[in-house]
């Protein structure tokens, strides 16, 4: 398996979206280490990470705890500034209206997801909650994401 | 003056969702005074309020501190629960996209909102954001909320 993860890690170009989606599913697999629907988040700017989180609702007892969330509050903390347009999130989920809402809010210069969330994306109520201006991309590692949520879910009915 | 706000005081019935609405609007009264946009926030449960908050975006650098985000957070904090069924929110102006996700998620019982925002409110985008059990109601102390975000906007034009 050892040799499959050096493959795995050597095919990732560096600064590319799946390295940065990849740090986004380590924080999404810290979420599942602590019983949590595993979501990651990160925010990077000028190919630094400037922010993380990951799914922590049912830890804080609170809904406005997605990785999302985290990811956002963290990079503005870490610039001083609410506005977040010279950066991309990567997150392993399809944001929530939740966190979309607070995506247009910032001005984000991009969003890149991975896996699809057929209940409760946005894209399901409606593309036009991020701001005209943000970028959109999407099924990067989705596959992972998928598999991560999926064993997850698996995990809770045995 | 003060026989009026004694008059009013007065006017007000005990538990109303007047009474109520006032509480929050003496909490976007105190944004105005920390120089945030105002709009102020309460969560009731059982007759109790059990969680507060007003817009405080700017001192924070985070466009998620929003006052229903942090009235939600603070119920959820007291409560040592995620869903907020039996509870009420009051919110002086109605709420944007993000906070209209968050109360999806939280399941609240009813919210009640006062001044409608033409730009931004989650009604603009869908009502459908709202979980269908949560009762929708408006328009209390509506011209009250609207005069206090009037005469701040004014007041950072002069």
């Amino acid at each position: 398996m050892v040799s499959e993860q050096v493959g795995t890690f050597l095919m990732i170009n560096p600064l590319s979206d799946e390295f940065f989606m990849q740090q986004a599913l380590y924080l999404a697999e810290q979420a599942a280490a602590e019983g949590e629907i595993p979501v990651g988040a990160i925010v990077v700017c000028r190919q630094r990470i400037i922010g993380k989180g990951y799914n922590q609702t049912q830890r804080l007892h609170d809904v406005t705890a997605h990785a999302e969330m985290m990811a956002l509050t963290a990079a503005s903390e870490y610039l001083g500034a609410k506005y977040l347009a010279d950066c991309t999130l990567y997150v392993t989920l399809e944001p929530c209206v939740m966190c979309a809402g607070a995506i247009f809010w910032t001005q984000l210069g991009r969003v890149v997801f991975g896996a699809a969330d057929e209940k409760r994306g946005f894209t399901k109520i409606s593309k036009a909650i991020l701001h005209p201006k943000t970028l959109l991309a999407d099924g990067i590692l989705a596959e992972e994401s998928r598999r991560l949520l999926l064993d997850f879910f698996r995990g809770l009915r045995t």
